[in-house]
């Protein structure tokens, strides 16, 4: 069985439609890379028992979760709050952080910036040498910043300490026809390959084809052959493109 | 208090990072402008246990609830089967969405075809002049397609349905202050504005801005006053930008 994970993202900004969710996406990829299948995404408001609740049910459900937003100075950042409280742990100001915020902002350093440094009492650091701020990281839950240009950096430091599983792969096929043609076809690769994920996506906007068949998996070899299988189906004139 | 909305937005795809999801920011302003507050979003694979235990639980504590996906011919498409079981309804024919079917494909019609003028028995459809092919409504759950052109056009036949009460509002302030320093300027302005809704979002990669905080409700005046205290409490030279 693969590792499992779920995303937790964190804003008033989604859920009101100000910001347009971008972290996700990365995520999803980078985990597919490491062979961990990303199970569930929550998305919440900024409040406290919320995210706890979420924290705590994800976090006893999957093996890993990650969280993105809500990290920061401002009264609306409440997840290190949130994460301690899912556990019932005290929140406390990690050494290594204060040092590293006082020597970014120096003179400057506010009790703001120094909030920055509270995480909940048995957090771990995670860092690399490219990427010297760390990732908090309470049991099994990764907090990571909602800055879409912060959170792609820290990407690379859970790629280090997970490490890789066999990748997730796949394989798509193009065609002109549509879903309800398909189905039949569909429906025979599907009982033949139980262990391949195929998806089916129509699309309205693409002048170059009309539904796009997927074929997911940990196995090259399975995937190739349940395209082939599929693609002997097809009549005449299709596959209009493999990829 | 404002209605509340979740969505539960369905597919592998998503999950995997194979495709960007775009519904749920159209979804969102839509519901702000109805004055509809979206509080959770739930994002999942396409299996009926999980989609039919989000259902069910989404459905009983909001008002109303959005699925975007897994509605088509194919074996992929599960969501009306979920709503279904989430309800303990059967899954029965609708004449009137046969009907369309037939003369929409006419002699290409397909068993597949066919599949999509099922819904849980006891389900509506709502449509509207503009809009003639219908969303099937199962209670208070809304079950539309994860097709972003499809789902952006069925959004008008939810905001007939839906009516409005007084839409959520926002304002804007744009400062070059970061938010370490921002934030006894903020926790004042919440303290003394406790009904609106105080956001403070850092940007890495907007050259204009460094903050951009948020003032959101649904009374114009209160958005306005807290707008004002807040700025007033500005240094000189700030704020770069009001909106």
């Amino acid at each position: 069985m693969a590792r499992t994970a779920a995303a937790l993202i964190i804003g008033n900004e989604l859920l009101s439609g100000k910001t347009q969710e971008s972290n996700l996406k990365n995520l999803a990829l980078l985990l597919r890379r490491l062979g961990v299948q990303l199970r569930r995404v929550v998305m919440v408001l900024d409040e406290v028992e919320t995210i706890a609740a979420e924290v705590s049910g994800l976090s006893a459900s999957h093996d890993f979760v990650f969280t993105s937003g809500g990290v920061g100075p401002t009264h609306d950042d409440v997840t290190i709050e949130a994460v301690a409280q899912a556990f019932g742990a005290e929140i406390t100001t990690l050494p290594e952080l204060e040092a590293m915020i006082r020597s970014y902002y120096g003179d400057r350093t506010t009790e703001g910036h120094l909030r920055m440094a509270l995480a909940p009492a048995g957090a771990l650091l995670h860092a690399s040498e490219q990427v010297r701020w760390p990732i908090t990281v309470m049991r099994n839950v990764w907090v990571l910043p909602g800055i879409p240009e912060v959170f792609e950096m820290k990407l690379s430091i859970i790629e280090g300490v997970l490490g890789a599983d066999a990748p997730f792969l796949s394989r798509a096929v193009f065609t002109n026809m549509d879903e309800g043609a398909l189905k039949p076809l569909l429906d025979a690769v599907v009982a033949a390959f139980p262990d391949v994920d195929v998806g089916s996506y129509p699309t309205w906007s693409e002048p170059s084809y009309r539904t796009k068949l997927t074929f997911d998996g940990k196995d090259a070899a399975r995937l190739d052959s349940a395209v082939e299988a599929f693609v002997a189906t097809l009549p005449e004139g299709e596959p209009q493109r493999l990829a």
